[in-house]
């Protein structure tokens, strides 16, 4: 049975408040960035020379993970126990990837099996819509697959469909495109429909419960066009959802995937929610070696020798960088523009894992949990927020990632360097600036330096690195809520919005209003005045 | 003569720590909504019924306004006063919308008439590219635009072109698709060249020193593929850049529009950086309307009456929330996908504006300055970061901007109301949820509310009110900057790993490199050793 208790309570998590920070200019050498190395699947490595760790450090954080029993948990989570105890469920994302224990059984079914004939059924869905058995209402071939949903539906899939569109093409391993539609305002939709070729084009509507209220409305909107456009909707549309949605088996959908109540919606890429449409995109295999590249990652966060687990370091020096030295934000800085939209996933991934007040038993917490994340691809970055990161009052920790090489042929040598050379330079550059800073005369030319960053890195970006990747940080996410003692895996901080929304609505009698009389009366209160008043200036205008 | 004085000194900046913070949830009152409203230009207004800002604490901030001169320094500022001290630059963006003082001449040139003339200049040039007047080498009329530039020459022209695309389709103003890179990675203008017809493709290179790395490595990259496809790229390319870079006068472009040292960077959207692209996009009187919109919010932002100057009182609760309530982050929250890449703009504007950790006299600070800024638009972020926002440790202060009609025709009536109506009835939901909460007995479930937000609100997001909310934002980070006494208007922070760029690539010989030898012998230090260790793991192989 796994003992839960709060960070500060921990001997070791109390000793490391008391050690000295290494300065970091003089900690990181040649010799660390050899040596800091950790394999992490897929082809990557996580360097963490760069990190304000020496051996003291390093010491008490490989204990705080005994103290804590971070991998004795993460060992219990991927053979079935609820390690989400606010919603009572078990947390299985790691099991769409492949079997890492025991097996894990509900209702005497066999989940592992669940998954992979759910991902069996996505990759031969997709060989049919590629070979044309699969068609459109006018018997054209599909082109385009586009995905309507939003938050975990939208995020992660996206950031992936990016980050390997450039790698399938120079492949050859692209087979349709792909778009998404996620926002309820009806401006993201148009567009994305004034842009596609409706006849060929499969839309996939993920939705867990199926009750989401902003895929729901897209979805509507979706299937008027395609109506209107003179097409059978039912033969444009899958859905991906539970089994006891309403969505599920149902004649208005070509076919229907399934997951299930284990796979939160920020871990779902990796489930139908993300196979579908990337088996569709970039054909079943490309999405069984992202996944096998998962695998790998999930296997090695298995170790329990700190210095040899990618994730659970990274997560430890996240939480010294965060509880002791006292830093609130993180950046994501991928050198790839592949990566453009992989900072928003983590955004996600991060922040509605960790964003907690109360530990899992619903006490208040006397320590800071989760970071703010955020971040853009470099170089771009640098002729943006990286003046703060330089020469900001409070020091961000930084997570760089980079390729030695790139996606597409095709660069030049400009100044006796290619393109690609330069980028790396940059990454190389940045760590050494923020680390060791520089004095200067002109004390407005001065770079403090101590600045912490850790190093993903790779050959190529391609679907196992990617994989890998990505369950790289759902595994340090999930170390560090460990470690906080908080459940990662609920999201009740999203309810009280959507209450308040409907609300609204029905207040205004169906989204139309003139003003002052809209939601006043619902329930004559404070709150419902306040709503009320907003409306007035907020809700679009009755006609 | 200004007066100069850090924050700490001023005595409403002591009294304002010691005033207790108000209890948002009560304070927050449907006659707040009403009465906390200011024109901010281009129709839209500044709601800040939702800040944490009583009347003992708006008139502390009134004197704080007084004693740091803000006002004053604005209008000291915009008639040519030396106000970029490292730089020892005038700052002039604010002319290139509009006169808001007396004349500021440079060398006997009225500075106002160059900017003018090079808006008249873009714009007459734009007319004649729509016309078919100018065309393509091959005799194609062009029908794509296609930006080369990093940070301010990408962001904010990207943002904003973003913002207006749809409008412009609706309204019949688009004249031209416009494109963008910026990544020196080339995967990025490798993936925009693949999907542009070159035959019909205007570039316009945008760097004012001429000598920005990424960017001439693009060009290069550019003119290449467009000679392989046969086509004269001096004919297929404009630039924007200063009269006295080496871009000025070239023969290799089609045209030269001039900008010049006073308009930094990520204030560069009004000038010829911005003009040049939105001009082609959506034709020269889109922009100008967008410039009388940025011009009206200026006017405005000269008033010296707090509670009628949305700029400075944004400001001002910027400050109190960073400097008095210790929150490090601002997130910046859009309920219109249209502004989907402008929390990506601000992060610029603001981060690398006011990310300083020393006076504009080169002492450093005891106190914090700029916040992290970041964002997505809603819906989207509801269900991704809202999490942390609304239950995380650490408050994060919100800036919501919301329009009570959409860009594009086409909404759909799902269970009672529009999506328009929806989107909004969530921005509503939003602000009342973060400042009231809402207890509930299971901790897990209860919402600590007192989470401070402000709220933009217009009719629909068009060129006017695209202007002022760009120019808000430009004189909010101004009067900031001023507040915590420091130049707003240099980067030194970005300089160090340029620099150290340079000596990787130096030292490896032009780029490629085969790993222990690179970048070790150029000065022999330890810091060459450790840039070749980093270069040995990151740079692209020999061949």
């Amino acid at each position: 049975m796994a003992k839960f208790t709060n960070l500060d309570v921990s001997p070791a998590f109390r000793e490391l408040t008391n050690l000295r920070p290494p300065a970091l200019a003089s900690l990181l050498s040649a010799k660390r960035v050899a040596s800091c190395d950790i394999p992490m699947g897929g082809g990557l490595s996580f360097n963490w020379a760069a990190s304000p760790v020496d051996e003291a450090i390093l010491d008490a954080l490989r204990r705080l993970a005994l103290e804590q029993e971070l991998v004795a948990k993460y060992r219990i989570l991927v053979e079935g126990e609820i390690m989400n105890p606010g919603e009572k469920r078990m947390v299985l994302h790691h099991l769409a990837r492949g079997q890492l224990g025991a097996k894990v059984e509900r209702e005497g079914r066999d989940l592992r099996e669940f998954y992979e004939a759910e991902r069996k059924k996505a990759a031969e869905f997709a060989t049919a819509v590629h070979s044309g058995a699969i068609r459109g209402s006018t018997g054209k071939t599909f082109t385009t697959a586009v995905q309507i949903g939003i938050g975990g539906s939208d995020l992660g899939p996206r950031a992936l469909y990016l980050a390997l569109e450039r790698w399938a093409r120079t492949e050859g391993r692209a087979r349709m495109e792909a778009r998404f539609i996620s926002n309820v305002d009806p401006d993201d939709a148009n567009t994305v429909l004034d842009r596609c070729d409706l006849e060929r084009s499969l839309f996939i509507l993920v939705s867990k419960s199926g009750t989401t209220q902003e895929t729901l409305a897209n979805e509507v909107l979706v299937r008027r066009r395609l109506e209107k456009a003179g097409l059978e909707s039912a033969r444009h549309m899958v859905a991906v959802t539970s089994e006891t949605s309403p969505l599920a088996r149902n004649p208005g959908y070509l076919a229907s995937f399934y997951i299930d109540d284990f796979i939160g919606g920020r871990y779902s890429s990796s489930s139908a929610v993300g196979g579908v449409v990337l088996s569709l995109a970039f054909g079943p295999e490309t999405f069984a070696a992202f996944l096998e590249g998962a695998h790998e990652a999930d296997r090695l966060a298995l170790e329990s020798d700190v210095s040899r687990n990618a994730a659970l370091l990274d997560a430890l020096i996240g939480v010294y960088e965060r509880n002791v030295l006292g830093m609130g934000a993180t950046a994501v800085l991928p050198y790839s523009d592949a990566l453009a939209r992989f900072p928003a996933h983590l955004q996600q991934l991060d922040m509605e894992s960790n964003g907690k007040r109360v530990n899992r038993d619903g006490a208040s917490l006397a320590y800071s949990t989760g970071p703010v994340v955020f971040g853009e691809p470099g170089t771009n970055g640098q002729h943006s927020f990286y003046q703060l990161l330089h020469q900001g009052t409070d020091p961000v920790p930084l997570q760089f990632i980079g390729f030695r090489s790139g996606q597409t042929a095709g660069d030049v040598e400009v100044e006796g360097s290619t393109s690609r050379a330069k980028l790396q330079a940059n990454l190389i550059a940045q760590i050494v600036a923020f680390a060791r800073g520089k004095t200067d005369a002109d004390p407005n030319k001065s770079f403090p330096g101590g600045r912490p960053s850790t190093l993903i890195r790779g050959e190529r970006l391609g679907p196992a690195a990617l994989g890998a990747l990505l369950a790289h940080y759902e595994n340090k996410v999930m170390f560090q809520g460990f470690a906080w003692n908080i459940n990662s895996f609920d999201q009740e901080g999203v309810q009280l919005g959507k209450v308040l929304a409907k609300k609204v609505l029905a207040a205004s009698g169906g989204g139309a209003s003139g003003g002052e009389a809209s939601g006043g009366g619902a329930s004559g209160g404070e709150a419902d005045e306040l709503l009320a008043a907003y409306a007035s200036i907020l809700l679009p205008r009755k006609i």
